[in-house]
């Protein structure tokens, strides 16, 4: 790069060089940077950059917004933090440049000292539906990075992508980001969940935090807190104390803030070659009788100390798997259907009384499918109007979805056959001696009753609205995968979520097709693997999906090549 | 307790009374105390009595066996540091008293101060089927505690057993130790192992060694280390150090101590629709050429530096899944089969050399059973001689196994059926279509070559020597479970080997019936969930097994009750 010219001319030339032509280096640069979920579109230019992150790197947010604030704060500290060392490790050039922090030491280049956050509704709030999409763009050299969004929700989409275009460079001893990316990103659905269930099993604190956190960095947007189940009611609850007193595993293991039941306390299955005079699908049996006065009065202090507590626009109100025997063994109910009642009227008291109150708490009620589809005990559409009632399903795969949204239901889809996290590791329920049997087990469920264990790549092939009409299609709202926690605790969550839940987060945000239409599972393969070996150095104790070896050799690990 | 005698009799009583009657207290007690494996035979005097643990508890070992006496120090320890806190805390009448450290303060009576170990033999080596037997007794009142052994490996077995007989009391913050207790141990098998694999994944010493420490708390006595394979060699041999330096995953992906492959590279199944045409039952190609001279100098090369590493009496060479296509598809062997020999002679080429170079080494070798028994390639008895081979069993279930011990040969147990912790975790080969299916996977095997998953009960119900005669039962040794590590890796390794591997510890150790000969899963499930809380209090991160509302319901969880 020498030139002739003179003296001053080329001071300044060898000035604009310094500062604007990025100096040669070589480091290590994962190949490509992975972002996941997948952004809807991204482009980085060619010859591949990458800017060094100046040690004084800060991200300029709008003030206005307190998450917003918090979340550049959070996120700049992440960024210097993380030192992020790639699974795939060749040395390319990659050239380094920057500004916004002045230039570095003479041979360094510049470095890239801030991130421009652009927010257009500030004050937009959480809910269901909220603009989620952003633009991120880091221009070559590193001349400036900027996220411009709708919301502060959206700038905050854009802030996690951010962190996943950086990496630690061992040989420079510095973080470096991608330059010259210009990434567009909207999300598909807008609902993106993962369910943990706390009834079965309790969890601390910090450990669903550290599962929520997870979900941000994979950009899902619900958490679903099925809180409490027949087994544990672990929720203090202002108004009805003894609920959690009596019913929490203990003193500890209670989430503060702070006469009713058939069967309570029966045996759960009184012959176990009957399964349809079940007290309960699983052991611990007890359902809410609508018989009973009481019921109300607690479901209503529930409900108004539940939503006082949770500002979310959704409130689930169960309503799966209603077991016919557990009703038909009370006396109250056996005196109710000897007069003409049913199972179905008897759930529809209930739900009839509940529906109500939570829209009158401006809520939208989510109950799962069985409140409408259930064969055996369901309610009439006038009790679960569609205006105000989403439907999430679990059953029958994409049949009950459609079943759904042709009756005009907005629909969830956690589809257990895709989205059950919990399937495959047999079933809990002791002095069971099917497993006492030398012969092989080969293709048997292996005593899960959903089984087999759904692999990430089951759950990111499945599509949601797979078997839909385009206007049927528009009334799935999104999904979940579901963390049944009969036999989970917080010792293997991470192993059991993820990166599983990462294959969904993906399918939901920006799809699991590639531009020409076709299922792009081979391709997402190492990424994930990258993604999900990013995820434990954060701290989640994910579980792998291939051995190292992989990662190295593109193509040698696929079953077609 | 009052008497009428005189005032120095009735001193000498109130001392006595002091000193040696246990003085009540109400603490927590696990119901049962609970020992994983369950001992042999064991007595608890009735009413159930503790003994306070003293602060300056300590175990006297006899001098001269250096792993006896760090056994006693790192025992000592763990009493003192565990304070396990069973899930089950009624609340009972547990008298404390004790002797050994003299008499505590008023009213709190005496306390254990220390534990005794007599030892026959201290000097026997440990190796396969040595005596591993001792008896326990703890006084009532904790007068006295003795374990007594044949060999210091016995008496570390005892201690482990006094370990789990001690738990920690809130309500006197002490530690209390089960007293009139009385046990006889001894192991059913002699060989009970885990299979840990690092060739697939690497696993960091640490996680190994906790591995390791967690299987000398279920007696288990066999770390079979499957060090490496064909995606990588991690083990850093003096005389072959490029196959480390050349196999390892990377620099920090080793174990120091610190021209040769058919089929090397290649894609591993070239047709997915020809099975029987692929080169490797997996991703990653390549097998050994018994015609390639200098693969005998690194076969030569590796056994003496492995059995200058490892003194143990087994060495393991492998020689399962041998795969026809990738010979075939070598040159060199294709103009030797050409000539007349067969890809069974070739094998026996190379295990006719291997074999007397580990007998030289003083080794019994340990094959897996196909060197004997697979369809397509295997060799004949002259290549392994009963007397210095032990054939490993995974296929085929006990009809495996009854063919090794007919055939002469002893046999360690591993079918996959049952003792195979990878399975059901679908499989890990990429841009695999069968996932991406819209209609319901229940039924199927998920991917997963052996699934489904194997719940603690298969592999606890199993029984190693099944069918066979008493004296084919002589020759098997004993079992191992496995865990294959493809998709494995020390994020979520406790939660796959415990405590599946605990239900073999015990049915290997004391078995798994009752003493009316029954299978006794349903007894053993409250055990277990006892003793998985145990080894996550030590930090092992297991698996549960049932809600914790199970464990407060006896029965409550059974299928049948």
């Amino acid at each position: 790069m020498a030139t002739k010219n003179g003296g001053f001319v080329a001071l300044l030339l060898l000035l604009s060089f310094l500062l604007s032509s990025p100096l040669p280096a070589r480091c290590d640069a994962p190949l490509p940077v992975n972002v996941w979920p997948k952004p809807t579109s991204m482009s980085w230019a060619e010859p591949h950059m990458a800017v060094r992150v100046s040690s004084s790197f800060h991200v300029v947010a709008p003030s206005g917004n307190a998450h917003l604030l918090s979340a550049a704060r959070r996120y700049a500290a992440l960024l210097l933090a993380e030192r992020y060392r790639p699974l795939v490790t060749p040395a390319v050039n990659v050239t380094a440049g920057g500004a916004g922090a002045g230039a570095g030491a003479a041979g360094r280049g510049a470095e890239l000292g801030y991130l421009t956050l652009a927010v257009s509704d500030l004050h937009a709030p959480l809910q269901h539906g909220v603009d989620e999409s952003y633009a991120l763009e880091i221009l070559p050299a590193g001349a400036a990075a900027t996220v411009t969004a709708a919301t502060a929700w959206g700038a905050m989409r854009g802030l996690e992508t951010f962190s996943q275009l950086a990496w630690w460079c061992g040989r420079e001893r510095a973080v470096l980001v991608a330059a010259g990316v210009r990434i567009e990103d909207r999300p598909l659905y807008p609902h993106r969940g993962l369910m943990l269930d706390t009834g079965r099993t309790y969890f601390p604190v910090a450990d669903i935090l550290r599962t929520i956190d997870a979900m941000a960095a994979n950009k899902m947007n619900v958490f679903h807190w099925h809180i409490t189940d027949s087994q544990s009611f672990p929720l203090e609850l202002p108004s009805e104390p003894a609920l959690a007193e009596k019913g929490s595993y203990g003193d500890g293991m209670r989430y503060t803030v702070d006469d009713l039941v058939s069967c309570a306390g029966e045996f759960w299955l009184p012959d176990a070659s009957d399964w349809p005079s079940r007290l309960a699908a699983e052991p611990g049996a007890g359902q809410l009788n609508p018989l009973e006065p009481k019921t109300y009065q607690v479901m209503s202090n529930v409900i108004n100390d539940v939503t006082s507590l949770f500002p979310d626009g959704f409130y689930h109100a169960g309503a799966d798997e209603v077991t016919p025997g557990c009703w038909n063994a009370d006396p109250s109910i056996q005196r109710y259907l000897a007069r003409g009642g049913t199972l179905s009227r008897l759930l529809e008291k209930f739900v009839g009384a509940a529906h109500p109150l939570i829209v009158s708490r401006n809520r939208t009620a989510v109950y799962w499918e069985d409140v409408l589809l259930d064969q055996a005990v369901n309610v009439t559409a006038s009790a679960i109007p569609p205006e105000t009632t989403i439907l999430q399903t679990w059953n029958n795969g994409g049949n009950n979805t459609r079943l759904i949204v042709r009756a005009g239901y907005r629909a969830i889809v956690s589809s257990a056959s895709f989205y059950y996290l919990d399937c495959g590791h047999g079933d809990f329920a002791g002095n069971d001696s099917a497993y006492d049997d030398p012969r092989s087990d080969y293709g048997t469920s292996g005593g899960s009753w959903c089984g087999p264990y759904k692999t990430w790549q089951r759950v990111y092939d499945y599509d949601v609205a797979g078997g839909l009409t385009a206007e049927e299609a528009r009334l799935v709202v999104g999904g979940e995968v579901a963390m049944w926690t009969e036999q989970v605790d917080a010792a293997v969550l991470d192993g059991r979520v993820w990166p599983r839940a990462s294959a969904m987060a993906e399918a939901l945000w920006s799809g699991n097709r590639d531009a020409t239409g076709r299922k792009r599972y081979a391709e997402a393969t190492d990424r994930l693997t990258d993604w999900r070996h990013r995820m434990v150095g954060r701290g989640v104790r994910a579980e792998p999906i291939q051995p190292l070896w992989c990662r190295n050799r593109p193509g040698m690990c696929n079953l077609v090549r």
